[in-house]
């Protein structure tokens, strides 16, 4: 970490990224970095391979903190930058365009992470893979840096790790995790102001789809596994925020004895967005994968395409299969925290 | 407080009790009370004026560590003890028929609560409002006691901060909430393994219950008012767990611009249980006072006897009235903070 922290000073013109489909942690932390390293005086600019989702454009000071890649308008300011640093990002394609843009220099990349699954893949590599957040590696590099903690870096931060710890339930949770929560507080942040933001802000369109997938839930495999499916027609007819949808399949954990939660959504004819989660049983990261897609141990997806009932059928078998061999090992509380462990 | 210890530690028999329809903080912080006084090598006994809900049972480490206040069984104990401890009431009607009996002794009271509203009905009261729970205060009287925190003790002192803060989100919650966390962690709190228990633990019938009231939500009041009715032959359909129904309001909020959420619960023909939540706009326990109820300024509640149109229409025309003279005063975030901080 003070390799990294020594490569930022030596540095004189930064271009941060994340993930597609950035989430709380990856525009938290980027944001937070961006405004570390101006700070320190250097040239720094994010450039996402995604929008950010509008119920996170209240994280940004200006308009243009965060921008979407645009060849363009970033190219040269990707090719003058002498640092990358791409956060949050297990591999390379996670960063969609502007990683594989980045390949194309010799310019060091730094990798600031804590995926499980995170090979090393840059010059400067500072992954651990129990931390609760990138956002809070991102706040020991500040701290290595000697850079004040201010609000305008508190509230990225705060965000980056309320929303990875699923407000301080997860695992990942230590108290080292509530001790950075406080100093954040302690220059102002205020939680309920970013939770009104984050999470009083749904759509009317997305609060009647989830009602009726939450009414919808089936129970399968002994009542282990709960799933919901949205259909294309469905979906059509509430229309509501696909970044929204995010908050439903966490709900099917909550019923009693439910090991795995399925959200089936038919965003486009014949494609279908499966949505996993795991109470830790199973590895639904490993389940994913194997049908294509990547994730979490505890929360993972994979877009498919074909007909709803086969797909269906597939990804309840696969999950089942999984569940009997977990049960076959035996699942005692300390492995259940080791498989969510993993993120 | 330091006078509360004092008293603590020249008692030989202590009672503690808490409110009707206990939750979190009123068993976390009775429970945490209790393992403190016993570690001083004391008689203690927590009688509850109801039953400890089934969701929290798992709190216990025997059977008998909280009961419901039985007569024949209590009286004596009640009888016997010199100090009596009201936990998380505002008023000694709150705490049912064990308030009633402590009164017919001259035993002294010691209040330790974080109402706003408590009017310091004990001998010895303990009272800081805007403190995010009582749970909290039991701590710091535990460290004026000087009595090493255990993991024992830490677990319902996690579970009356995380409940009382809604995971850490309420405006209640401050750096030392975040301070008190890292310290439960430090000694084993495992945040996951109280979050499954407390949240991933709802029936099916709950689950699609939920649905369909989120699904049915209603808008009134330009919006600002979102509603859901159970109607008797609902509730009798799928007949959820009472206390697990207290999920429902919060959801109403989420929606976008919304600044009351109410639940209307016909749980008997005719008699109908009133759930109100403000976003800090309006005081809902002002509103609820004047329908003959009580709580909280951001959640408060009333059963009331009548048809349901009739009540829908009653409550949402006062919740209205107050919206608008909430609009006429103005309402900044300054304001909204003030409200909900008067728990």
């Amino acid at each position: 970490m003070k390799e990294a922290a020594q490569a930022i000073r030596n540095a004189s013109s930064v271009v941060i990224t994340s993930h597609i489909k950035p989430d709380g942690d990856a525009l938290g932390s980027s944001l937070a970095l961006l405004r570390i390293i101006k700070a320190l005086g250097k040239k720094c600019r994010v450039i996402s391979p995604s929008h950010v989702p509008c119920g996170f454009l209240f994280m940004l000071e200006y308009e243009d903190e965060i921008t979407r890649y645009q060849p363009e308008r970033d190219d040269r300011i990707i090719e003058e930058a002498d640092l990358f640093i791409i956060l949050d990002c297990s591999d390379l394609s996670r960063s969609g365009e502007v990683g594989k843009k980045m390949l194309k220099f010799e310019t060091p990349i730094m990798v600031i992470d804590h995926h499980s699954t995170n090979e090393s893949f840059g010059e400067y590599n500072y992954i651990i893979p129990d931390a609760s957040s990138t956002g809070a590696l991102v706040m020991n590099v500040m701290d290595e840096l000697a850079i004040p903690l201010t609000l305008s870096i508190a509230i990225p931060l705060y965000i980056a790790i309320v929303t990875d710890t699923g407000d301080f339930n997860y695992p990942s949770t230590t108290s080292r995790t509530h001790e950075k929560a406080a100093r954040l507080l302690e220059v102002g942040v205020k939680p309920y102001e970013i939770f009104r933001k984050i999470s009083l802000d749904r759509t009317i369109d997305f609060i009647r789809l989830a009602g009726l997938a939450i009414f919808n839930v089936q129970l399968a495999h002994e009542q282990e596994i709960a799933f919901s499916v949205i259909s294309y027609d469905l979906y059509r007819k509430f229309t509501p925020r696909i970044d929204e949808l995010v908050m439903l399949p966490p709900y099917l954990l909550t019923i009693r004895g439910v090991e795995v939660g399925v959200l089936f959504l038919e965003f486009d004819p014949g494609h279908i967005l499966v949505d996993l989660r795991s109470q830790g049983l199973i590895n639904v990261a490993k389940l994913a994968r194997n049908l294509g897609g990547g994730g979490h141990s505890g929360a993972a997806g994979v877009r498919m395409r074909g007909e709803m009932p086969d797909i269906v059928q597939q990804v309840i078998h696969a999950a089942g299969e999984r569940l009997d061999r977990a049960h076959r090992k035996g699942a005692d509380e300390a492995r259940r925290l080791k498989i969510l462990g993993r993120t």
